[in-house]
């Protein structure tokens, strides 16, 4: 950290912060210039409050050159995570593919997509049980059925499962029934769910708020890891910006940018980033050939009378059809489906 | 609701859009173009699938007429609703006033500012007891102490509390300790919360998310409505703009722009908008000439030690200023503070 | 500024990157942390080539402690700017009140609401001559004609012009005849016509662009300035955000940022950012609290028939009514109108 | 277009406004539902004032059905448009590559680069004579002589050049020695310059706008097809959004939009979009993956003394490199380099 006085500040002042840095186990170095001071700040900043720094009147800039996240950042940690999901991988050289319908809303459903998916090349079975909608009057998912139905098709199939939790209260049930627990994008900031799922050590698949930043992201994933669960994928799935004809602007650049950053997997979601059925085979293979670890695909069989999200789910056989496509751009990527 | 078919659309295809639409029990009128299908669907459309109709490839565009709320919209409520907070009233022609600090830190930091405040004109106290912050190794507050150090401010000082809940998890503990239930932006579209708080007949102070749309914001506070909790404020604190002068961006537009569309009151956080001290007089000034029903603002005794947010904290002579000037705008606005 | 080089880097490479700012005219000093190595610019930095710094593979960071303007920044001319437009003052203890239709359509037109809105207290005329408009099938301006008739207008009321430039093509006949030139947001960073107007007079209104910082926003001042004209006038005029119930959001925080950075006189628009006639009145008396210099607001007298922007333009009875409430909360400020 | 018009809206209000809409050439039918009236609007709806009929306050929505565009559109334009620059083609089933350096700095320079592009497999050379600069203190380019230094380096190589007008002033230069004339993001609606371009038959490749929108880039593509001037290239080089780790957000889903609702060829930049060298392999992959019709790369055989956009240039090997990657993709995608 390196922290910018103004040019007249009274040594008094630059002392009393200096103490306080000290205080957090930093050390600090001060050089004097014309214009200004600088004082430079060695050791794990990540516990000093900047905040407090900002807030005094002589301090013109406070910058970090440490990232503020340790167990998400690649600093410490420069190999690549693979996570292991009792023996399918997400991250490395084999593409995590996620597929399945947004809601789960019948047994008939939910076992006839995922022998479809499967078949395709799927990895891994996707499906709300619990839903979060806009709207209150909408359809708010079968809750705790659907996780059962869930365990249905995964029984069936053998896909393992990826569903959303809401809240920490079936904190148990999803540990026991689920295999890779989603966090959704409107909660990448419930801190309170956050460290809940830190204390377990499922897989937690985290999905990109909508308007968070790379760094804001990361720390996210770094509250799940700081509480002990190093399983964490992150999910970029478009995000809020002024262009409304998509639903949302996918940012394919933060896939080279978190690879930079972090070692953890990062996959990508074509379908809720643009919210148009048609939109997802082209999206699909750019983000394999930008190098994700992965894709997770809305997939119905019956879009017109999907309960949700049927404007972007596609149909079984057009998945087919982009498992085709994006299997080969993965070869050219080194990676396998 | 308007529905706009292309040219071609097949009769079949629009007759089985009709039927659906009708059995969520709303009627339908068809009339044909050159260029296009319109079909008009009247009565209560929010339990309409829009997604299912986006997902027919026939249809061209969906246009809602009504909006997707109701206990939140004026258009079944025409008067302003005033919230009561045992007495203290929000909404209405007194301006509410809520300062304190952006965490509770200590007995003697908690009374000596709300004393101050309230000196000054504050008729609410404010103080974080849960904190939400980016970082996990930051001060995450005094969390249940906190509550019980703003219970001896408010005997001390007779103001009422308002206090952020991070999760569903002490609803009953707020329920007895608080007067009015804060939830932050990162939380808005917490949907089990607002449910939960729904159920409650607690005041709700429901902040703006920071890229929630106005119509979001308004459905968020929906959620609350539908479970029969009708006492809900809305308090907008900046969105997430490219602009990063500003912490965020303060959209003052949003107070005209609800009193049109909603009874509910709406007030302004000035602090959290700017994140930076020397801009709350200013746009505390704006937020009631633009005809907020009140003030949030973070006041602290000693800025430069606080725990959390000292930079946008300004002092209690400050906020005695800053009320001063309120006051005066708030008169030729035919309110009081 | 400052540039933090990564821990290993060799001298050589410091060697060379400090000689190549030496060239520039500034000093250096440097200081070794245990992370990394800090190297502090001193001196005129305006003319360092920050990107050729940035290009260097063992550059971590570049911090910019002066801001990069210097004409238009308070830092070497803190006294606030009055701009003097034949003696109607910009800038000051006088609120601006510039009001119109946004085009120019018949003099019929144009001389009847200069003289309503000079009744009213505007103490300048807008009208659009050149109108950039998203359509080239959309009306496009009177042009020349509309110049012309502005001079009438003039003639008749004694109000001075303001009206848009859309190149450098007809400069001579804007200073000629116009008293205010207006550089439109779509034009902010159109950097040619930007130096052509510094080099003469006239006093320029630029408005802020859709999505220009507030740096960018003084940079497009500095073009101006640097040539020799320091006549500038800057106007907020709403940016363009995620929200889509107003045409654009109108930050009200960038008149305290820019009265903080700059000694520019800065008016508000309140009738571009909303796009909605009904939201005038509230902004503008947000502006005027929050401390603006003048206001810029559309007024016609038939907006249902107006060639462009009727829906957000107001009444000359509506207009009359929001000046007096616009004059009360100036005068709270200190300002007569 | 479908006008919605409130539910007590007097009948002599909606025949105004249906009377002005048969005034400019449209037919007009009417459908009375119970909440509302909808009138639809049949005919080249392009001239017709939207914002008058906004400005009607009896009217609730106005949704439009067709595009805006007409020359730009897929509509009348069905198949997708292939420009001929002397035999170079942009569009179809060879994917057009332009490399060069950000500025033309000296003839050793250009030459060295153009030859080292070509070799690598780039089939178009890019250079900035005139460059628009956000500080006014920096290079502005070498202006004319740069035009020149193009011109030579296309003699020594064959490759067509591709270089930034900023103004009308020079057109006839630019008509003269240059083969593709770009505009750039700052300039996208300078409609002054949209105009002059579009009465000239240069190809025109036209940058989107840090802030517009899909529909903006069009109307602005179609500003210069209304002139007459039908080869045009439309170039997506990152949008502004909150995120600021990179330069722009890249937003590759404009490929598949465009190509739904234009004619117009596509190509990426992806030097621009993230302001980083090492984002460039990993978005110019996704890029053609996506479905584009060509790329714009920074080249410099020189970076870290590049007198602009060093930290996003590559160096001649490294755009070897990604050219065979590229090449790969295309491939897949049917497309040759």
């Amino acid at each position: 950290m390196v922290i910018i006085f103004k040019q007249n500040t009274e040594k008094s002042e630059i002392e009393k912060i200096k103490r306080a840095i000290e205080g957090d186990g930093c050390e600090t170095t001060v050089s004097h210039g014309k214009d200004y001071i600088v004082v430079g700040v060695i050791g794990d900043t990540s516990k000093v409050n900047i905040e407090r720094i900002q807030a005094n009147e002589n301090v013109d800039k406070v910058v970090r050159v440490q990232e503020p996240y340790k167990k998400a950042g690649r600093h410490f940690h420069p190999q690549d995570t693979i996570v292991d999901v009792d023996g399918s991988k997400i991250g490395g050289k084999r593409l995590a593919v996620i597929a399945g319908p947004c809601s789960v809303e019948s047994e008939e459903q939910i076992v006839e997509i995922a022998k479809r998916v499967k078949q395709s090349g799927a990895n891994f079975l996707r499906g709300g049980a619990f839903k979060p909608r806009t709207s209150p009057y909408s359809f708010q998912g079968l809750e705790l059925e659907g996780l059962d139905l869930l365990k249905l098709a995964k029984k069936e199939t053998g896909l393992p499962i990826v569903t959303e939790i809401m809240s920490a209260d079936f904190i148990d049930r999803f540990v026991e029934d689920v295999d890779v627990i989603q966090v959704g994008a409107r909660n990448m900031q419930n801190f309170t769910l956050l460290k809940e799922l830190g204390k377990t050590r499922k897989t937690i698949l985290l999905k990109r708020g909508l308007s968070a930043t790379i760094e804001e992201f990361l720390m996210a994933a770094e509250y799940i890891m700081s509480e002990g669960n190093e399983n964490v994928v992150l999910c970029e799935r478009g995000i809020r910006t002024f262009e409304t004809y998509t639903r949302n602007t996918l940012d394919l650049s933060v896939v080279p940018a978190i690879k930079k950053l972090s070692h953890l997997p990062v996959i990508i979601d074509p379908s809720h980033a643009a919210g148009m059925w048609w939109m997802v085979e082209p999206l699909a293979k750019a983000a394999v050939a930008v190098g994700a670890d992965g894709l997770m695909i809305e997939v119905h069989n019956d879009p017109a009378n999907a309960k949700s999200d049927g404007q972007q789910s596609i149909k079984p056989d057009k998945f087919d059809e982009i498992m085709k496509k994006v299997r080969a751009i993965a070869e050219i990527e080194g990676k396998q489906v």
